[in-house]
């Protein structure tokens, strides 16, 4: 690129900021941590055809590259500080930069986020943010806190649930197909995840351990049992879904809400005493919760049904069928 | 990627920490900042054919992929702390990994600098490292409070100057040819630079205004100028090359020095006072530095010979040529 374009590209990412020490323009951006505050950091890379698809509106990437990362500070209850972008781009195309900092600025500022510096360069189409929260020293929700007898939640809209996005893509793969109105609504769910920073930050003293679901329910909870060493039960008919979603054939709709992946909901776990405080968590945040589970001594992660009975991972063939 | 690479990938990139609050395998890592200090960012992409040739040895490439981001907190004169490093490989190669992990780890672990978090993915070979330095409140260097009359000084190895990598480059062009013992030399500058960490920690209260030269020493000064509202005059003749360099014909010395790029040396300015102070910081760091002009009211950047007579830019020529 040409210095003409890098001056481009600094007119759509170089807005002043208000609150950190130092923003864009210098070798380094400042920031400053109120005393008793730890930082916390999370770093995500997204590569075109493999975490958003080529025909993405841009105004949604920008919105969903800056809402992944959200979602990690969300799962360790910090406030949302500051973030940097890093973005490698074939060629300079203003309507897509246009698009694509409009929907990551509108989300920074949803959040009190701003983007204090970056790097941009030729090459091909890759996003990475890296993002910066402040949470209490020793405050911060952990992948490694779960507890025998915790109850197992996870976030959802209010009216919804999990699963939804890999509904979406289901879609767009060919392999279901929707009414319009419906398509519409999961494929928003899969480009404009809403990160749970809000509940993140109600559930700091009332949960205990948290993850995002970002690569599928099961697979993330597993994280969270493996640094916690314990194992859990998960009683799949709790397990939020749309009402869209419930209108799918059973092996699809757990293959979306467990194995689906793109969600961006939190699965945490609190102690059974806590529970009065996790719905008014969830009530203060706008966003709903349901009971999936109980957090259990032995290791693995077993499914069961409403009368405790072993449920098979009937959708493994769905997935197989679908890859 | 399947599960198991990116735990072949995590055993790479996975080692514990010992200073950050949290090190990788939550969805944050978290760090602590000493009380008064302020966090540096900084945020670099590199990508292959434009930052980095595909020959070059992983193991340098590690080095250099944090080196680029260290020189950032240099020219800031930030301690190094932490970093974050995200990845997109195009396929998981055991013995590049192996290579690169080592050389980012040996350059991190002499800096005191612990790899607290990251991403990877499969895509187009991409590193993006994001550094984090601490800097006492208010004693940062910036590009922006150069003042008239400051001395301009350059940091370079001890007996050697800067433009070294880009008679690497020229060479690695085929537009020079260089015997086998320069080219190694040359080539390892250009391919593990050392970031001037310790000039910078002992420029603090010392110099005036720096930045770290990537883009070419007159490019990056002129960004420092340009915040600092105010010009300079450079005497062509000081500005330091290796006696490599200055073996080659004129229009290349000047290019590689003025125009060079890569050289991850630090500019900066400081009040004629302090000059004792510089050479004394410099000789602590254990490393060169060079007064090669001093900054001035008028706007922009005038190039001047030993007698005050304008110099032509006449590696333009050479570079039109090699472009």
């Amino acid at each position: 690129m040409s210095l003409g374009e890098f001056d481009l590209i600094a007119r759509y990412f170089g807005r002043p900021t208000r609150r950190a020490a130092l923003g864009p323009g210098d070798d380094c951006a400042l920031l400053a941590l109120r005393p008793g505050m730890q930082l916390a950091v999370s770093c995500d890379m997204l590569v075109e055809g493999r975490h958003f698809l080529p025909t993405v509106d841009p105004r949604r990437l920008g919105h969903k590259a800056l809402a992944v990362n959200l979602s990690d500070l969300a799962a360790c209850g910090a406030q949302p500080l500051a973030c940097t972008l890093a973005l490698a781009l074939p060629r300079v195309d203003e309507a897509w930069l246009d698009g694509f900092s409009a929907g990551l600025y509108e989300l920074a500022d949803a959040h009190g986020c701003e983007l204090i510096g970056g790097d941009t360069t030729a090459g091909p189409l890759n996003i990475c943010i890296t993002v910066f929260g402040e949470v209490p020293a020793g405050e911060a929700l952990l992948r490694s806190s779960a507890e025998p007898d915790d109850e197992i939640w996870v976030s959802h809209a209010i009216g919804g649930g999990i699963g939804d996005a890999r509904l979406a893509l289901e879609a767009f793969r060919g392999q279901v197909s929707l009414p319009g109105a419906v398509f519409e609504r999961v494929r928003r769910a899969m480009e404009q995840p809403q990160p749970r920073v809000a509940l993140g930050l109600a559930l700091r003293g009332v949960a205990r351990a948290a993850v995002d679901v970002s690569d599928g329910l099961l697979g993330d909870l597993s994280h969270l049992l493996h640094r916690s060493d314990v194992g859990a039960s998960i009683d799949v008919g709790r397990v939020p879904r749309s009402a869209d979603l419930a209108a799918q054939p059973l092996a699809l709709q757990r293959l979306c809400t467990l194995a689906g992946g793109d969600d961006y909901e939190l699965v945490f776990t609190a102690p059974p005493a806590a529970h009065a405080r996790v719905l008014e968590a969830a009530r203060g945040a706008d966003v709903a919760v349901s009971r999936i589970g109980r957090i259990e001594h032995e290791a693995g992660l077993r499914l069961v049904d409403a009368d405790g009975q072993a449920v098979d991972r009937v959708w493994a063939s769905f997935d197989h069928f679908s890859a």
